[in-house]
Formats: structure tokens, sequence, C-alpha cells
């Protein structure tokens, strides 16, 4: 369990080995909102708790959730697939993929995938990603993707996971062309500023061979009740749903999506909110970050980034654990990188400086 | 979707079709215990709603949740695997299933498990089940299971579903030589007066071939949270671990479980009143229901049983619904039965007084 136990969660046991409360801990490790939920999620929450939502099975046509979805996004209903949090589509996507040939997975990246190409005895060939730590690039600004090798299935995450990278629609939309399939997870991009524009959500009427996974439980701060989402053609989100359980949303993460997507207004306000404090904390924390001895932050359009040294970074990692309480996310479980990287999850204002304060006092040692 | 929406659930749509509140529906197509759920389950849930069950990611080990389980069944935290419901575990049973060899089901049966076998293309034949109908089996007494054919894994269901037999432990020891993996399926049994005496958990150490599934929902009445779980040897509840998504119980049914489980005492206090329950509604209900004209009842141990006409009952159905708005279980997606089969879930006294005298009244009409 010792790689499982690295990806943060499980604050309770980590407060208790720590010697410290559960509240004292700053979990950077994650990156999920850290000003979520809205007041009404929990309202919803208690009144789904007390009501059908927990007490009956959920409907397992999804109606309410997938209408809510197709308003949001402008399309049918019957193009939108909810699941059990992202993870639970890339299941369904590997079988996809692996039936489809040879995946291409860009590294490093995120475990997921491979996981879910290894239940279907997925063949994949790995992508080197360019990592861009001269300092060149723009914070937060939009590039090309690098050219990816042969194989018949394309993996996309964008923003790319763990870099932060924002892809262009423009060079990915060639790519459509290239590959039988491809999988584009979107989860982070309602989170990066001018992101939306970068989305291959647009380009699916056009591309029975492209689906596209989100999340809301990023977006929202509610990672604990599990519920992402799938676009892609009637067909292939048909045949999703007739392979897994007829009940893999519970009831109450569809009745807070249904509440969520009410109003798409009130979605699009969110997002603006959530992109604000992207963009302003990024820029802030990249530029103070760039400024301490030993490490160098990566340009990132996310609301994570990338520190890297020339040395190993697991000591910095755990004295920040033991002496600051603070939780950042080791890297050594995505392939590419290893001991010399670090990912850090923004946090509120207050929370970003004491991330600062904690590894400028660490790393003046 | 016709097939689907006979399930049950989607009571608010259900009503709204009928023209009356979701409140006024008594909802006897799902067996859930009409009781539940305890206070303190709400009270956790309204807890977690507000805290790191809801905000952060689950614990993928379910470390908490497993040690209350392996308390619960005198085994250790490893021979216990969480699920998203039960039905999120017959996927991965339906793995291991299907690599087997051929598989046998009993009919008419659960259709969710010939729905797992074909995600993994699995071979299966059907175990036509004799109904017995003729009133010389005692109500709630176990019986012998009926000789399988050849094959290769064995599903079992116990007490089954839809007839509400219940297999005597004796019957399936048996079975475990003959077959290379039985698949056994106990969602109900807690609910079942005498039940635990059947189960077959207590032959899990010596028989690596057995695995059982077990739902928490059904008996506290929160299907709607989601929560199942397997019992089996370590190595393959590892190899289902490695093959599905990280986190496929969300961080609020996690946690409420952990609360469940906190004491065994009072979680067989809450088995022993459920039971009392069943044993008392499910005689008087039959008892009853075999002095109505047209229809005869089926014994059963657990908490529903079926009913049986010369003719179609859909008629009888949808009256039901329409003039009294109580929703009983088609039985046409249950193979080997058909529209002279209805299955009724048991409701507290006053509600199956309330379904008695509907189905006096139509019945005599």
């Amino acid at each position: 369990m010792g790689s499982l136990q690295r990806h943060g969660g499980n604050q309770a046991a980590t407060a208790a080995r720590l010697g410290c409360r559960p509240s004292q801990l700053l979990d950077a490790s994650a990156s999920l909102v850290p000003f979520g939920p809205p007041w009404f999620v929990r309202r919803s929450l208690m009144w789904a708790g007390l009501t059908a939502p927990l007490r009956a099975y959920p409907d397992r046509s999804y109606a309410g959730l997938r209408r809510g979805l197709a308003r949001l996004h402008g399309l049918e209903p019957d193009w939108l697939l909810p699941g059990n949090g992202a993870a639970e589509l890339f299941t369904w996507a590997a079988r996809d993929a692996a039936a489809a040939g040879l995946s291409v997975l860009a590294q490093p990246g995120f475990a997921d995938y491979p996981r879910a190409l290894a239940c279907w005895d997925g063949a994949w060939r790995p992508q080197p990603l360019p990592m861009q730590v001269d300092g060149s690039a723009a914070v937060g600004a939009a590039q090309a993707y690098p050219a990816p090798p042969a194989g018949e299935v394309l993996w996309l995450t964008n923003p790319h996971n763990p870099t932060g990278a924002l892809w262009t629609r423009a060079s990915l939309e060639p790519l459509l062309q290239r590959f039988h399939l491809v999988i584009a997870d979107e989860a982070f991009l309602p989170l990066v500023p001018g992101g939306e524009a970068q989305s291959l959500i647009p380009l699916l009427p056009m591309h029975p061979n492209l689906v596209v996974i989100r999340s809301l439980t990023k977006l929202y701060g509610i990672a604990g009740l599990r519920l992402g989402y799938a676009l892609g053609h009637p067909e292939r989100l048909a045949q999703w749903a007739s392979w897994r359980d007829p009940w893999p949303v519970n009831g109450l993460a569809a009745a807070v999506g249904e509440r969520l997507l009410a109003d798409p207004a009130a979605y699009r306000s969110w997002c603006g909110r959530v992109q604000r404090w992207t963009g302003r904390e990024g820029a802030w924390l990249q530029r103070r970050l760039a400024q301490l001895p030993g490490i160098t932050p990566l340009p990132s359009a996310a609301n994570f980034l990338l520190i890297r040294a020339e040395h190993s970074l697991v000591p910095l990692r755990q004295a920040l654990e033991r002496r600051h309480h603070i939780l950042l996310r080791d890297c050594r479980s995505f392939e590419g990188l290893g001991e010399n990287w670090l990912r850090i999850g923004y946090q509120s204002h207050r929370n970003n400086r004491r991330i600062l304060r904690a590894l400028r006092q660490e790393l003046g040692r």
C-alpha cells in the first residue's frame, strides 16, 4: 500500500501519525478548489440525506442529471453519461481503447490510465513530454501539443497532469484524423482561465472517435461525493452503460449534481470565481517559488504546479509534513518523474503563504 | 428504457405521471427495509457532509471500513472488499467467472448477473428452478438447493431473488467441490429470520474458490448511498481492487458504513429487528394473500414474495399504480417468469394492509 498512501486523502490517519488535528493539516497533495463547496451544495445534500436520494435506488437512467449536463454543454442528453467520478469512466474508455489497438500515453501522466488499460490487457506506449523548466514559457499560456508517436488511441489530459500545461485546440484537432480513438480528460479544464476555449467538446458532433471526460467534484471541492461524466456519441455511451452496473452514481451525488446544474449561469459564475483564483494564485506562487534557492517551478496553467530540484526532494517533503503539517504530492508515482519532483496544489492565499514560508525556512537550512 | 423503468426507483417521475405527490406513492417494487435508516445514520451523514468525507478523496484503501467489516465477520481486513453497492462487485466477480469457464445461473434470477457476465463475454447456461406454488412448503423454511447442471462457475442467490427461497448451507457445501468458482450473493440474508445459519461465510477460509457478496444498503434502507462488500480470499480481492478505479465507494458511504459497523452489537440488534419484521409480516401477508381469488402467493423466507395467476397480471399492476398509487414489481425482466407474475416487497404493517385492501378491491371487480 506504500505507493497508494502517497496520493493524499486519508487525512485523519496522517494527522494521527503526525500528532496533530486533521484541521491543522494543510493538504496540498490533492488539487481541489479550497473554497468549495458553495453553501447550496451542503443544503441540497442535507435535503437529499433526508429523502428519496438516500433511501431509494437512484434513477438508473440518471435522466435529470443528464438533462442538466446536456443543457450546460448544448448537446442532447444521450451524448452525456454520468460516472462514479472520472476514474470509473476511464475503465470503460479503456475497454474501447484496448479493442482499438495501441494506446499512446503522455509521460509523466496520470497513473489511472495505465490502471484502466491493464484491466482490459490494453497495450500502450509512452509519449515522453518535454519538461519546460527554462522559464521561457509564459505562465498560463496555451501551447501546441507535441507530436505523438504512432498508435491507434491517444489519451490526452488538458490541462496536463502533473505539469499543468494547457494544450491548444488547434494543435489537438488534427490528431483526431490520425487516431482511431481520442480520449480527452478535461477534468481540470473548467478551473483554468481561458481553458474552455481549448476544449474539444465543440468538436464532438463531427468526430465519433472522440470522447471527453469531465469532473464536477474537483471544481466544487466535493471529491468525496464522486461525480464525473463522459461526453461522446450516443452509441458509444449506451454501450458503456450496458457494460457497467446499473447504479454507478450514488443518489446523493445525482441530487447534488442536478442542483449544481439547475442554473447554467450559476455554474459559469462559479467557474469564473475558480478561474480568477487559479490565475491570481498561480502567477503569484510561481513568481515567489522562482525566488527560492534550489528549486525551480514549472510554468502551469492549472491549479497545481510542479517544482524540480537537482537532488531528491523527498527529505523536503518529509520535513514539510513533520515540521509544518503541510502535505505536498510525491511524484514518484508519475512515470518519468521521480524523487527530484513535487507537485503543489494551490490553496487559499493565506495557505499559499504558509506553504511558501515553510519552503523558505526548510530550503534556507 | 422501457424495461429499465420497470425496476422501481425514480419515484418523482412516477408520481408526476400518476398525478400524485411522491409521498403518496407506496413503492413495493423494490425490496428495502421500510423503517430505516436508524437516526444515527442520518446524523453521521450530516456530519460527513460538513467535513472531510465530502471534500476530500476517500481513503483508497478503505482501511476503516474494512476493519469494521472484518470485526463483524471475524475475518482479517484483507478478506473484505467494499464496493459501490453489490452490483459493482458482480462486475469483477464476472471477470473471474468468465475466465474460469461456463457459468450456471438459476432462472428466474437477478438480471444483473447476466449483465456482468456479458461485460466479459462470459458464457452461461440456465438452471431452471422448480416453482413451488402447491402450498406444501412451509413459509420461511430453508430448503435443499436443487442439483445444478454441469459448469465451471455457480452463481447462488441466498435467499433467492425473486422467489424468496432460503437454501440450506448443508445442500450448498458439496457444490464447492463440484465448481471451480462459487459466487454467493447473500445481499438479503441478514434480513431473513435464521438466515445467518445458512450463510457460506464460515466456509470461506477452507474454500479459496468461494466468494460471498453482501449489501449494507438493503438492510438499513439506504440504497441511494451504495454500499456493498465482497468476502473472499485476499489474493482474489486484491486483484479485483487492482482492476477497478481507486475510489469506487464514495466518502459519505464509507463514513456511514464505518459508523454502522462501529458497534457489532448494534448491527446485530438492528438485524434482529429487521428479521422480526420479515417473519411477522411475511407470515401474515402470505396467509392473507392466499385467501384472495385468482392469485397464489409463493412461500418465501425473504422480505418479498411472488404472486402468480393463470393470466396476465399486467392489468392488475397498472390498476394498483393508477388507482391506488401502489407500485409492485413487474416480473417480465426475470427470465423464466413473465406477465403472470408480480413481486411484492414487504412494507410496514399499515402499508401491507393498504396493499391487501387494494388487491382485494381490484381482484373482486
